[in-house]
């Protein structure tokens, strides 16, 4: 990568909390010591503590296009949200790529196997993914969505032992229902996808990772 | 990434062609100096100058995972041809992930655009690639196949201006097919990636780099 | 209808056209004079002249939300605009039934026929009302939407010599693709609709009217 | 409204029940006092008790051509019958607007819910609403059809305590089944819609009503 | 086949015309040398002269359900129109096999081509077919259906150079439309079959043949 | 069939049990005796015991193209595995029609039912299967797959009490499931055939007797 200018790979939190985007500073650090693009994790302080109701993604829309009008030296953004608020805004507004994580982890399960499972925070969040896995165009493979079965915040999805039992369960369940892959239906539960995988025996896709990973292989490659 | 035994990347190239092994060290290059897992390309000397015929793929296949079970201590092994010759095969003989690079180039497409196109080398490998459209169940986000005009081999489809200028025009029908983005159809194609994806003004997949990516992507950030 | 208390069909336009909202008017008049629930048209004052790129789309929503919440006394809500800005978040914040017209439309064009088409105001919007087709399930049943071949507002898409031309024009091509039924992609087509379906032998669906007509069955034989 | 010529909007009940028919015409009341096209329910005398074979559908389709014909001056035709026999036929027969039931009902509850669910009279008519909804392209958002646990005949199955306890209790399968909307597959229900939905919080949709709507507000706005 | 007793498989041609059911009778010919059950051709002498209303196809419904009522002894039916009048109704009056000739012929050729194209006697009769690829759920691997250029009868459409110059015309479009196998979409063009097969040098099946071999197979082999 | 040189259709089973063999010659009895091509089966000696893994699959490929390369004498080529081994590679080296059983099997089963439901001899094997249903585009018909209970192998599946049993059983969860037909999904069950479709009162296809019906009914009537 020799071009000096290059910008970084934006991931943009919609929710406020900083412990939330400092897991995905920790569980995107191994792209950023590899002489690429930057990667830059950003909060949005005006944004709910999670974003969980409709009303949330709603607004989430509208702020990340205000970052992204800003921040118009990064070289990619992704909408680090499971529910992508804002995607088509970003497209419309910028010529730079720009992912939203629940279609990259998605995408990227289907690279693995048949038949995917997600793990959702809360069961209310569900009929909101299926509607875009539908625009997707890929509910058909979708072995099921199961939700945490306690009741857990975005920011505690990703540490600590309750919530790491919860998403083993979860992953149970799905794995059971024919699931050949599982994605992480929430951009807080990073922190436990090693521990995951290696338990269950079954690949599993953090959708912030799933993203930046595509990004970062556009933009290593792209002075070919 | 601290650890010091992380196997590489394993690119097999199922056709003897050094040429188009070399183009895909030069598309890669971006990963190696990334700090990540090596990133290494190997050619099937034993396999045929382009895989060409469902012989090729079918024969493919068994060199494929024959190299697979000689290279235990890959991390993760991509499936460089675009017809992905002994997928399941190798998927039931590691526990490593497996990329084949039509569905990793097709799925990263789909995460940056509502409908894709493809450019394939030979108009005889289109029903091929539609198959396996139906097999990864997208098919009806493809907004066309088109194969170069002329007679190119699959060396020859990443170098000079004669194939340049087939892709450009191939590129093009695909836009007004209605394609938001463009996957090479080839895993021989690289070289001509950045400069085609600048002159048409839309993002242009290399599967071969689409699949690294999503591997690496996975490696990177595997001890979280 | 005997009980005196029920709130109106709410019509809210998301643009701030006056123009377009009293064109609904009249196409909404039939209803009005049939003794069931009233029927309420409404401009978004801080709306844009038309919703046209996703930014409008996207903070009609807000916009639309916010309408809904000060106007609980209606009996159910129909978003008069074809990209129904904040369909979802209307459905999240209360349990009247919410009506988005492009929905309404296409599935009222399903009732008649076995492919339908739909007239865009213009080109750019396509791509958008396709993604949402997807999330409807019932992409596999277009014959083509095209656009009006000329520049025309989504005030003046309803009024006119010369958008009548282009609105024909554009039927006949659907007509020729296979559509067996039209649906008029935006609220401000609506005076053309029983002209353009006269003269061309064919089922032409004003969206609004597919939306409030539901509405009103719903709501006239409520008390059964 | 003001032209006096408009023909009335026909419901054809296929079955020789006036108890079903007198039910329609209860539960399309609210039209007839909306000053629109006047709603005309009709029973052929010469039909079974109730539409439960396939050879009941296939000599109802017979029977409906035969009062289509006849009745050459209703603007619209409505085939109250869930099987909806001789759409097909009566299409070919008029230019004017024909409604078969199950498709207005099921697209109707398409336009307030993700998923739809349907409550049948029998087992033995599932699989024949099932191949219908394949036909219509819509199979896909089918959350599930549950038939009446008890015994019911058709006319009855809109009266009484004890059908309503079965349809309350078929109705609650369907919503832990996931569906968002209920459709009431058969035209003799419609006497239990609104104290259903009630009950069960969920739109529950007659499709006789359902239809008379579409081809209501078609009139209606007709003279636009 | 040891069993004296085995009936014959019933082929019902619904429309009057005996140069159509002799046309059957030769292109079945084969079947009957075989040792195998019967073949036996029949004619609904009150059927239309061809099928080719909506209104043929649901009286010729009640004919062929007549038929085989009549005919308990068959060992299986064959339902030898195109448009497979009384599917249903057949099936649910016995209990033996009953096949639809579009069915069987469009399934039989998905068992030797990706994409399939259906050659029509009339423009007509085009969407008719399309709702019942729709109901048999492979819609999505048609490549085109055609119609024969010129005004042919059914009877005719068998017979003759002039029919057979158009039937050609209708596969070579169809070949160019990507159909890897095609289907006579009426039971009166067998007697073509063999020659066009050789001319356009891909698979070209007959409905009511391959109907036939289904019934066939399974009864000469019941005895396993 | 008056022309002397007509080849055989020959059954390739590409594993080296001649117990199948002798079992696949027995259930094609019926065909042999009826004058039409002779009937040809043939075991591949260096296959494995049982097509199990997806080695022994993609294995069997190459040895099946050279056998069918061997045997050019033949009229028609039937793949006798459930995972038809090579069937692109047979397409691509003969011009005469290739069957793949699994294809043939399950496109029967739809000329008969509305859903149809699989037997399988092993867990393992269901994904592999439903990879092909994808590919044929009829995965949404499927009602459901179900292996054996029991370890039993290819060989023992169509012979025997303790085989039968588990044959029944797995028959009878998929009526349950919603079959109307039910596909034998591995080669070597076709001796239980008859007696399972009586018990059960459903049919039941053995797919290589299907594959040998399409096949048989194109060459019988060939020479029309």
């Amino acid at each position: 990568m020799s071009q000096p200018a290059m910008g970084p790979i934006l991931i943009i939190n919609p929710n406020s909390s900083e412990t939330v985007t400092e897991g995905l500073r920790e569980a995107l650090a191994g792209f950023n010591s590899a002489g690429g693009p930057p990667i830059e994790c950003l909060t949005i302080e005006k944004g709910p503590p999670g974003v969980v109701t409709q009303r949330h993604v709603d607004e989430a829309a509208l702020h990340t296009a205000e970052v992204i009008e800003k921040r118009s030296d990064a070289a990619a953004y992704i909408l680090a949200c499971y529910s992508q608020p804002g995607l088509d805004l970003a497209r419309s507004i910028t010529t730079r790529p720009v992912y939203g994580i629940q279609d990259a982890g998605v995408l990227s399960a289907l690279a693995l196997a048949d038949m995917f499972g997600v793990i959702a925070v809360a069961e209310a969040s569900i009929p909101r993914h299926l509607r875009n896995l539908r625009r997707l165009g890929v509910d058909q493979r979708l072995a099921g969505e199961v939700a945490l079965a306690g009741s857990v915040s975005v920011a505690e999805s990703g540490h600590g032992e309750q919530s790491y039992a919860l998403l083993l369960q979860a992953a149970q369940k799905l794995k059971v229902m024919g699931a050949g892959a599982i994605v992480l239906g929430c951009a807080g539960m990073s922190g436990h996808r090693t521990r995951l995988a290696a338990e269950i025996a079954c690949p599993v896709i953090d959708p912030t990772q799933a993203a930046v990973a595509m990004a970062f292989g556009n933009l290593v490659t792209g002075q070919g």
